[in-house]
C-alpha cells in the first residue's frame, strides 16, 4: 500500500463503540472525515443494532467498512488482555468479522479489512499465538481481506508471510520514540494535542515519510493509514483539521482497502 | 418442499447447544442420524470454537448447517420471550447468521437453511413484529436462504409472501391436537416416547401426510422436514430409529435447503 | 411514609447507571440534589468500580442508596420485558440485592431501600408474578427494607400485606391523566418540560398533595418520594430547580427510608 | 486453622457450577461427601436460581458455605487470566461475595468464606496485585471471613499480614513435587486417579502431615482443608471413598470455617 506519485493516505477511526442505551462517538460527523471505519463486533461494544445503523451510514458515504475484532470482554471495552487459546481466539474472530460481515451486507456495504481492537491489536501486534490467531482467522474468512496493523510490527510480517494483504498504519495523536516506537501510554509525550499540531505531524508523515519523535530527531514511519481517534472530546475536530490540512497538501485520502 | 415420486423427508437436530465448559448433545452421533443440523449462534448457546467444530463435523459427514437464532438470552436457553423492539431483532438475527456463516465458511461449509430458537421460534410462528422481523433478516441477509418453521404456521406465510422458501416442519416427538396443533408442553400427551413409536409415527406422517392426534383421529401434517430432539437423554437413539425406519420404508432421508 | 406535620418528601434519581467505558449520568452532581440514589446492580448497567465509586460518594454526602435491580438485560438497559419465571426473578432480585449490598458495605454505607428498575418496574408495578417475586426477594433478603414503587399501584398493596414497609413514589417530570395514572410515553403530555415548571408541579404535589392532569383537572397523589431523571440532558438542572424550590417552600427534603 | 489432638479436616469441592440450562456438577451427592461447598457467584458459572437452590440443600446438610468469586469469563469458565486492574478486581470480588451473601441468607444459611476460583485462584496464589485484590475485597466486606487458599502460597501470607484467618488447602488428586507444589497439569503426574489410591493419600497427609511426591519422596503438606473435584467422571465416587477413609481412620471431618 505504499503511496504513489500524487502521495495518497487512508484516515481510520474507530466506531459503532455504543452498546444499548450507551454510546460513545460521534459516528456521522466521523464518517464525514474518515475513509475507513473499524467497526465494533459485539465483543467490547456495538449492539447490533447500532451496528447496522452505523455500516448504513458509512455506506452512503462511501466510507470503507472494517471489521474491528476484540477479546469477548465487553465490561473491559476490550481493553484488557485475555488469555485465550490460540484456537479459541481464531474461532472469536471468525465469529465477530462474520456477524460484522452479516449485518454490513444488508446495509448494502461490505467488510473491506480487519484491524484488531484494544489489548488485541497490542498483544497481535507483537506476532505470538495471537497475532497467529488472528492471521488465521483472516486468512480463513477470506484471504483478500487486509490486514491493519501498527507499521514495522511482527504481526504484518507474519500476515504477509500467510499471503495476507497488509495497511501499516500510524496514529495521528500519539507520540513516537526515536526508534519509531509509541510512546508508552503512561509517559510523557505520550499524546499530541490540538487540531493543528496533530494536523501537520500527519502530513508530515503522509508527505515526506516522518515524524518528529519526542526527542526531536525525526524518525521514519512508513503508514498507508492513520488512525484517528473517535471518542476523546474534540475528537471530531482533530479528524477534520487532519483531513482538511490532507487534502490542502493535495494528498489523496482514499480507503487503503480500495 | 412437498414429497415427490419417492416419498422424501429431511430430519433436522438442534446441535452445538453448548457454552464453553458446558455441553449439551452429542453432536458426532446425531450427525450421524440427521441430514440437517440447526446449528446455535451464540445468544442462547453456542461459543464460537464449538461452533467452529460443530460446522467441520457436519461437512464432514455432508450434513447441511441451518442457523438457529435466538432471543439474546444466554442464561435463559432463549427459551423466555423478550420484548425486543422489531428493528433490533432483525439486527439481532442479522448478527448471528453472520457470524454462524463466517464460522461455516471456514469449516469448508455454508449456512443453508435457517431455524429460529426457542421463544423466537414459538413466538415468530404466529407471524406478528417478531415474525416478521425474521423474515426481514433472512430476506436482507440472504433472499435465496429456506426458512425452516412450524408446518401450517403464520410465520411461513409471511415468508412465502416476501418471496422466500419455506419449509414446513413436524415433530417427531410431540403430540398433536385433532386440529393438527401442537399440545401444549404442560399438557397430557404433549410428548410421545418409545424409540419405535416415535419412529412409526414419522414414517406415516412421511408416507401418508398424517398423524395420530391424541384424541385419536388422524389429522394431516405436511412437512418436509421433522425435528428430532437432541438434548433428551435417549435423544441419539430416537433419531436413529426414526432414520432407520424412514429408510427400511424406502424414504429418502436428505436435507430440505439441498 | 405520609407527611406529617412540616411536609416532607424525598428525592430520588437513577445513578450508576454506566457500564465500563460507558456512563450515562452526572453521579457527583445529581448526588448533591437528591436525598436517594436508586443505584444500579448490574443487570441493566453498573459495573462493579462505579458502583463501589457511586456508592462511596453517596455515603459521603449522607444520601440514601437503594437497590434498582432489573431483569437481565444489559443491551436493552432493563427496558425490555423478559419472560422469567417467578422463582428466577425471586433469584435474580435477591442476587441483585447482594451484589449491591457488598459493594455499599465496602463503602462505608448500606442498602436502605429496594425500587425496581425499567420494565421491572412497571411489570412488578400492575403486581401479578413478578410483583410477587420482587416482593418475596425482598422479604426474605431483609424485611425491614422499604420497597419503593408507583403511588397506588397493585406492588404496594401485595408489599403492604406481605408486611413489608412502602415509600409510594411520583414523577417529576411525567405528567398525569385524570386518573391519577401515568400518561402513556408515546401520547402527548407525557413528559413535562422546563425546570421551573417541574419545579412548582413537585412543590405542590408534596405541599398540597394534587397534581395537574393532562386534563387540566388536580387529581390527587400521595407520594412520599418524588423520582427526578437523571440521564436526560437538563437533567441536573431540574434537580437542583426541585431541590430548591421544594426547600423555599419549606419542605423537608429527606429521604424516606431513614 | 492446625489439626489439634484428634486429626482433623475439611473437606471441600466446587459445587453450582453450572448455568440456566446448562449443569455439571451432582451437588446433591457431592453435598452429602464434603465439609464445605465452593459455591460459584455468577462470573465463571452460576446463575442465580440454581445457586439459591445450592444454598438451600447445603444449608439443610449442614454443610459451610464459601463464596468461589472468579474473573468474569463465561465462556472460559473463569480458566483464564484477566489482565483486571487491581481496583476493579476488587470490586468485582465484592460485588460476587456480596451477591452469593444475599442468596446464601434466603436460603437461611450464610457465607463463611472465600475461596477465589479457577485462574484467579492460581494468579492470586502467586501474591502479586491480584492477590492483593482478593486480601482487600474479603477485608472490606468481612474481615472475619477465612481465605482458603494453597498451602505455602504467597497468598497465605499476604492474607495473615492483613489480619485475615486463612486455612491452607491441600488437593486429594493432584501430584506434588519434591518441593512441595503442584505437579503442572500438563506433566506426567499431574493427577492421581483411583478412589481408593486417593483416599489413602488424602488420609496419610491429615495424619502425618506428608504427601508421596512424584518423585518417590515424602514431602511435608500442612493442609487444613482437603478439595476433592467435582467435575469429572467419578468424582462422587471419590469424594465419598476420601470421606470413608478419613472417618474410618478416626479423622473428625468438618468445615474448617465453623
Amino acid at each position: 500500500m505504499p503511496a504513489a506519485d500524487p502521495p495518497r493516505v487512508d484516515l481510520n477511526a474507530d466506531l459503532g463503540e455504543g452498546f444499548g442505551r450507551w454510546s460513545l462517538t460521534d459516528d456521522d460527523a466521523l464518517l464525514d472525515a474518515v475513509t475507513s471505519a473499524n467497526v465494533a463486533c459485539g465483543f467490547h461494544a456495538g449492539d447490533p443494532e447500532s451496528v447496522l445503523a452505523v455500516c448504513a451510514a458509512a455506506a452512503q458515504r462511501g466510507v470503507a467498512v472494517g471489521a474491528h475484532p476484540s477479546y469477548r470482554d465487553l465490561v473491559g471495552f476490550g481493553r484488557r488482555y485475555v488469555d485465550a487459546s490460540r484456537s479459541e481466539l481464531v474461532a472469536d474472530v471468525l465469529y465477530q468479522l462474520g456477524a460484522l460481515a452479516g449485518l454490513a451486507r444488508a446495509a448494502g456495504t461490505r467488510v473491506s479489512y480487519v484491524k484488531p481492537h484494544g489489548a488485541l491489536y497490542t498483544t497481535a501486534a507483537a506476532g505470538g499465538p495471537h497475532g497467529e490467531a488472528v492471521v488465521e482467522a483472516v486468512r480463513r474468512f477470506d484471504p483478500e481481506l487486509p490486514l491493519v496493523g501498527l507499521a514495522g510490527s511482527p504481526l504484518l510480517a507474519l500476515a504477509r508471510d500467510s499471503g495476507l494483504r497488509t495497511v501499516p498504519e500510524a496514529f495521528a495523536d500519539r507520540g513516537y520514540t526515536s526508534a519509531g516506537e509509541l510512546v508508552d501510554r503512561r509517559s510523557a509525550g505520550a499524546l499530541v494535542t490540538g487540531s493543528a499540531e496533530v494536523a501537520q505531524r500527519v502530513v508530515r508523515l503522509v508527505t515526506e515519510g516522518v515524524v518528529a519523535s519526542v526527542d526531536g530527531v525525526d524518525v521514519a514511519v512508513d503508514a498507508a493509514s492513520v488512525c484517528v481517534h473517535g471518542d476523546s472530546p474534540g475528537a471530531v475536530d482533530v479528524a477534520r483539521a487532519v483531513r482538511a490540512a490532507l487534502e490542502a497538501a493535495g494528498v489523496e485520502v482514499r480507503a487503503a482497502s480500495s
